[in-house]
């Protein structure tokens, strides 16, 4: 079956789309730009859910749910969100089908028009501060810290599965606060929570950074984001943060009593990560065989393939691989023992590998024998026969050896592939030519910014965080720069 | 706080609202019919998820999702299904908002208009038969066992927050089978799943029953409903099950090869519960002080609530509920030490018990000279004072007891409330005077069905599994009748 992906190396695109394909992950819809998310996949976003969602409870979090649908006029509140947003929103309109004259046709009910359209909602900020308005009078009510995990709405014309889709599931953290230091510091924590989340479940290394203004979510003062490195030399945006300022409690009237008695307008953040998580989780770690998934998000950890000739020998082997798989399960470990009498161990093992399982376990006649299993692990491929006395621990153990592994692997990648550049020629060689990181002065303006998207689809991701502050000269105008900012084509 | 409370037996209806409103489980929002769920009623909500998740992986099933929007075409498809939610669709018309002329005003924009409409959601059966077709040939493809966790809008004209809103949260499986002896066995499972659920995590007593023709699910042959009875005897339908025979797979040319090498097409199933669930949680058990909400699904079981009157006090009483609460914890049971300094005891009590927090640990100066402590129960709102050794598993204990006595409680209450009549007159006398459930034979006509709710506004809940074969007369038009149905009031 993996010989059906489309080489890696050689048309990175379709790759990706193959291997979302035939790993069952998802697939479009006969609706434009919306996919199906089928269950491999969407188990694969059910552990990103789990672990996002306990880490947004430890940090004080709960989880609450607004309306879909948000009033047109909500939108055009706040200034510059309706800018960014205006441009792909679905539309409601009527409330009502009905059957045409002739009896034959199901048509919209004419008579059913709304008062006022509704906007299906393309990110929440609107519809829930019209809700916080009602929530806050006093400092007492502050802060609030809100999660919602949802579905939203961008009418994207060219869409990818998960990397880019009209519909996607997200999560949106909204939150409220009575000081302007107490809002920055929740966008940072939350950022925090995002960068540790790609690092330690995804594997995936991440810069931190602050958005430029040009790329600043609409309607917030300051946009922090996490930038990861794909395989073929693009970025993509994993998470943003965004503090807000006092925009949308100046939009939607939202004052608070300070403890000095004083009003004010509340201060807000808001903060999100969705389905897109899928798409880098692939783009990251996969090869020309399939998947390559982090242990600790995959939705299948380990399996066992039985190989035998005659019933006799599969029945020595299935009592064997009963004892392990409860083992295992004991251990926490998530396994499947593959007795499908109908495919051969070949095909298995093919099948395993394109769906990313990260430990395989072979049982021949001869492990029975022997006290033994044949062990693989699919980040390296590699494979070796072992006593099989403590097996559960050392497959606890490999799979954790794999988790770092895999991010190992993708920090060296990054490294070999970000450069510090400071000529303009270079800079356009290993955009055309190579891909990657480009750590490279810029002016600040964003003028420049502009003509360098201009001549080479490259954007600023970000300005890092430690990027520690340099004398330099801006790559593409020359003027004087403190420090240098990231780089990049991206998704 | 609970004193704002409406009376129970006062205005029943005016009683759940104010209920909803002061316990701060959800509120109106500014969309029409669409309702806000807040942190705790959607803390409650998560509980119901986590049980019934966990119950449809345990039965085979697996989660993924299926886009939002639906093409008006496909409705058109199952003659009965769009009959049936045509009058209640939000219709997507647009996919564009612009500035208006004068660059004041955002409109939509009449250029980006769809070429066929999209419907929201009101359930799935469409678009997932429409995907369906693409993952069956052959009956190796089957069953497909899936669950979808998602919100769907069906444009109500009168909505009560949790029990009827534009917008709601529900989980819709939806299967596929080879045969029409699975497929039932399907929807009788899923619907035990349900009435298990009701029972041991609600609390909440049901019958299980087939709906009459008319009140079937659009497009299904078959639906099996739990029912519960509400304190002001109105029943609630609180799950259904429904077995669709081919007409979806027929309505989407879903055919598959059998193990002889026959086409036929493919048997199916869907079931659903809702955020109605809340509602029915709401309605079955509190009472004039507030919720009383099933241990299984308290966001919080237990608070401990410090009584002093001086700093030293508090200090050893905080010492004491430090130890307490790491015990609770310990032993799994979720717990909140509320040692707020500007409220009162007295208000601490009345708003846990509004919360319908199951267990209340209050400790005083006493309690901590003689190891003791005074312990409420929320259901009974019994109060005893107890020695402190051992109190985690004495609390452990009196959850399972809350828990039970819940249960039993509404059991009695349905008992004392269900009558066996058989004259006509009594029925009239019991549904305008008392409600309850009221099992009587019918005639099995959807003329008798019908003239019965016209004149009393009850309608047949259902014909319960277990209602025995009895010849009889049919209450209202005097023919023959082998069986008792259940008649109700309903939500």
């Amino acid at each position: 079956m993996a010989k059906f992906l489309t080489n890696r190396e050689e048309n990175y695109a379709q790759w990706y789309n193959d291997l979302v394909i035939k790993a069952d992950l998802a697939e479009n819809s006969a609706v434009r730009g919306c996919m199906v998310i089928k269950p491999y996949g969407y188990a694969i976003w059910e552990n990103i859910q789990a672990g996002l969602d306990k880490m947004f409870k430890a940090t004080g979090h709960v989880n609450a749910y607004f309306p879909l649908f948000i009033p047109k006029s909500f939108f055009s509140r706040e200034a510059s969100h309706v800018q960014g947003f205006a441009k792909e929103c679905a539309v409601v309109t009527h409330y009502r089908l009905k059957m045409d004259e002739n009896g034959k046709d199901i048509v919209v009910d004419k008579d059913a028009k709304l008062e006022e359209e509704l906007i299906v909602r393309p990110t929440s900020e609107t519809i829930i501060w019209n809700s916080y308005k009602n929530w806050i009078q006093s400092y007492r009510d502050l802060p609030i810290l809100i999660n919602q995990w949802a579905n939203v709405v961008r009418w994207e014309m060219r869409t990818r599965l998960f990397l880019r889709t009209a519909e996607f599931l997200w999560q949106e953290g909204h939150t409220a606060h009575a000081t302007r230091e107490e809002a920055v510091e929740e966008t940072k924590r939350m950022l925090n929570v995002y960068a540790d989340f790609a690092e330690n479940y995804m594997a995936l290394p991440v810069i931190k950074g602050y958005k430029s203004e040009n790329e600043r979510f609409a309607g917030a003062l300051d946009t922090y984001t996490i930038e990861a490195l794909m395989q073929d030399g693009k970025a993509l945006q994993g998470g943003t943060s965004h503090f807000l300022g006092q925009n949308f409690a100046k939009a939607f009237d939202v004052q608070f009593t300070d403890k000095t008695g004083k009003l004010d307008y509340v201060w807000a953040t808001s903060w999100g990560v969705s389905t897109r998580m899928v798409g880098a989780l692939i783009m990251a770690h996969s090869d020309n065989n399939g998947l390559i998934l982090p242990p600790r998000l995959a939705p299948l950890q380990t399996v066992i393939v039985p190989i035998y000739k005659t019933t006799d020998q599969l029945e020595k082997i299935s009592e064997k691989a009963g004892i392990i798989k409860a083992d295992l399960e004991k251990a926490g470990i998530s396994v499947k023992y593959d007795d499908r009498e109908n495919y051969k161990p070949g095909y298995k093992f093919a099948e395993y590998e394109l769906k990313g399982v990260p430990v395989r376990i072979a049982l021949g006649p001869r492990d029975i024998e022997n006290n033994t299993v044949e062990i693989a692990r699919r980040d390296t491929l590699q494979k070796e026969t072992i006593p099989d006395g403590g097996l559960a621990s050392h497959v606890a153990g490999l799979l954790e050896d794999i988790q770092s592994n895999m991010f190992r692997k993708a920090l060296k990648f990054r490294s070999d592939n970000t450069f510090y550049l400071d000529k303009w020629s270079e800079f356009l060689e290993i955009i055309d030519n190579q891909g990657g990181f480009i750590m490279a002065h810029w002016d600040g303006t964003a003028e420049t910014e502009e003509k360098i998207k201009e001549e080479t689809k490259a954007t600023i991701r970000c300005i890092p965080f430690d990027s520690p502050e340099e004398d330099g000269k801006c790559i593409y105008s020359g003027r004087p720069s403190k420090r240098r900012v990231l780089f990049a084509r991206s998704y």
